[in-house]
């Protein structure tokens, strides 16, 4: 018999692996609830009408896409079989997998357009799949976690997205991180400015590069896709402005603030820096990085990248403003702005950082060993008022050796027990043993309650 | 353009569907984990070679299946084509999805049998997808609550399942259920007493219709399928034992005790009820239906199904013991006992009971109005302070007329507003309106923390 197997790219989850993603899970959805985000879910099937185009050419190619129920190859014909498989597909498939959290959204946004309360703020945690090459850190099947304010221009929501982020990490003990800024407008204004007007994605698509590749081969690239010498030339404060944020906006002022797209979108970026101070926070990891691009298509004004520092996985979250969410389903001019947090990429930080707590919930937190039949009556209402106090516990199933009770109770790393044999039927109390630290002390039913409520608590 | 849409049989939870849905996940997953299962979640895409075979014919065809990555057409043809869909589905794809929680459950169960310790507890909550034609009432994309317990014959299990079941529609308030149950071992005696040994499966295909077709419709089919008039003299007990779990235990051991399977099947009976009992439950309300069978093809003892009373939709969970679940993956003699919730059926039977709370968490609680900008200076840091004490409180985002903000926050049904306007900044206070009664007070930043933490509490 074949061993069973699960595609690649995807993984089981099993009790440890999922305790520590709801810590980060519920953590992340706490946060968007007191920001007053609301949650909602999208359907995993979505048709491709709704998901096809919306992700560029390879983003078409990385779609799952789901056969048609039933006779699905009834009218394919030799034909189309010559005609190789992407005419095939429309044919035999009209539903695809999720692949972002973004699209499905703004489906529905256009589709529940008469009832929803504008500005509408939804937070939405599900599952997207992509059939991408599986690597390191890369899951063919994986959570995201978005948030999204739409139907507001107000800068407020930039601000309460770095607010967001940084109660998220503070919250998760991810002390070390930067939240990277940048502004679409920024990124014309240097295009204008330098001579090389409308070729933003050419500068873009290099400049998105200079971690990796440095600056000399971003230089190469942008001359090899039609950069002058003179536009490099001009190019060159976008590689040396530097110093903290005031410095590095007073700087880009002398550079951009004579254009007016420059002026908005420095202004723009002092703004939110602003209100992300008046909320108090004291030291906003907020840092202004204009050489940031992050796919750029569809962002009309900030740019958001979070990155964890001192890690081998670099970015956790990006995101930022758009103009036209909507358009591609006959709603234009929807403005919004948004954040998508990688569950996985976090995930990944903490343990490299082993920043999950020691005390995880434990699936038990009591076990009633299970040595005598008769005691079923003192363990079973026992175990119900344990349970009825919020405390996880069980009786063990079967009349097996104490030597195995006990083992069992080691491996789930259990953190009492209670025995409760002839001796304690008689005396009219039980034992509870701590497995912490071994100690055993024999208690009433009343005193066990009190004892562990407390210790519960 | 064309109107975006959703597949059939799918469907998008809004913030007021998804706060009632999580009303009812949170507390399954409340009493699972107070019942020390542990959760665990499988992927959405299984290998077809898992699920193929496992859920019958019907089940195959009902399987959602993936089309192959990259040229999936290649090696198609056109013989292929002449030989139909059946033939040309494996070769074009080779994953499906998730059908159920239980095949899945016991894959990982079979991948990770050196990692767990046993008796395995575990809970799961992941939607599934069947094929199925869609109507009111079942969906081609819907959630499963699965609690299975492997690795014990012990009763305790299926008491405990009684237990949790209650617990859980208790706590949803739904009063008026029903759990019925019945053993494999019983419906075996049965066939054996009456003279049709072998002949189980055909009885409890018939017999499953009971509450839809009558007795007489289920004789005749009976009767139509090889069943001698003598067989039904015989089976008459089965319509017309009656009473409460006692009368029906004795009535039974009359019938069947003479037989070691009947004798078997009581005793396990008799069992769960009395362990129910001894945890305290005053009236369990669990029901003695020797005519349930549910599906029966992998059962072998304890059958479960829930049935909400007094609503338009009947059953709601079913579940039941089984000794080879992980068979099917090389891991044969491994004995397990589960119950699925489903969680579209328990919210129908609550909206129609109208049992969900009128104040279901509103996303926004206080609403700080933006009526003036220099008093972002004082809302910035005051809805900091709201957030931290756990209130869910936003400024609205724009400078509007108070007029519409008022809107906003009647519409998403908002408890508190504040008014920061320039009085309120001269007098270094705000003004709190209560949108429940419409009144209206001054208080100082101190004061209205110190009010709204109470108030919220």
């Amino acid at each position: 018999m074949e061993k069973p197997s699960i595609p690649k790219g995807t993984r089981d989850f099993g009790p440890d692996k999922m305790a520590k993603r709801n810590l980060i899970l519920n953590q992340i959805r706490k946060t968007f609830q007191h920001y007053s985000f609301a949650q909602i879910e999208t359907p995993t099937l979505e048709n491709l009408s709704v998901l096809t185009g919306k992700y560029g050419t390879e983003g078409d190619q990385l779609l799952f896409k789901v056969l048609n129920s039933g006779n699905f190859s009834e009218k394919l014909t030799e034909l189309d079989l010559l005609d190789g498989y992407k005419k095939i597909t429309p044919k035999i498939s009209e539903k695809g997998l999720r692949y972002d959290l973004t699209v499905p959204f703004a489906r529905f946004v256009v589709m529940n357009r008469n009832d929803l309360t504008m500005p509408f703020k939804r937070f939405q945690i599900q599952p997207v799949w992509r059939a991408d090459k599986p690597q390191r850190g890369r899951y063919r099947e994986f959570y995201q976690c978005d948030a999204d304010v739409v139907g507001t221009n107000s800068l407020l929501c930039e601000a309460e997205i770095v607010l967001m982020i940084t109660e998220i990490f503070e919250k998760l003990q991810i002390q070390n991180f930067t939240i990277k800024i940048n502004n679409r407008k920024i990124l014309t204004a240097i295009t204008e400015k330098i001579g090389a007007t409308g070729q933003e994605t050419t500068l873009c698509v290099a400049i998105d590069k200079l971690d990796k590749i440095g600056k000399q081969k971003v230089e190469e690239e942008l001359i090899a896709n039609g950069f002058t010498n003179e536009t490099i030339v001009a190019l060159q404060p976008i590689f040396t402005i530097d110093g903290d944020f005031g410095s590095k906006i007073k700087a880009l002022d002398e550079w951009l603030g004579d254009l007016e797209i420059g002026k908005a979108g420095i202004n723009e970026l002092k703004e939110v820096f602003e209100l992300v101070k008046l909320s108090g926070l004291e030291n906003p990891k907020l840092e202004l990085d204009i050489t940031l691009a992050r796919g750029l298509s569809y962002y009309t004004g900030a740019i958001f990248e979070v990155k964890a520092l001192g890690v081998s996985i670099g970015s956790v979250s990006g995101g930022g403003r758009y103009d036209n969410l909507t358009g591609a389903f006959g709603m234009p001019g929807l403005s919004g702005v948004g954040i998508s947090l990688g569950v996985d990429r976090i995930y990944d930080v903490m343990e490299e950082l082993d920043l999950f707590p020691k005390n995880l919930v434990k699936s038990t937190e009591v076990l009633i060993t299970n040595i005598d039949a008769s005691a079923m009556s003192v363990a079973m209402p026992l175990v119900a008022d344990l349970r009825k106090i919020g405390i996880a516990s069980e009786i063990y199933p079967d009349l097996s050796k104490l030597k195995k009770q006990f083992e069992y109770a080691n491996k789930k790393e259990v953190l009492f027990i209670i025995i409760i044999g002839q001796d304690e039927m008689t005396e009219n109390c039980v034992t509870l043993k701590n497995m912490t630290d071994g100690s055993q002390i024999k208690l009433s039913r009343i005193e066990l309650l009190t004892f562990l409520q407390k210790e519960f608590a």
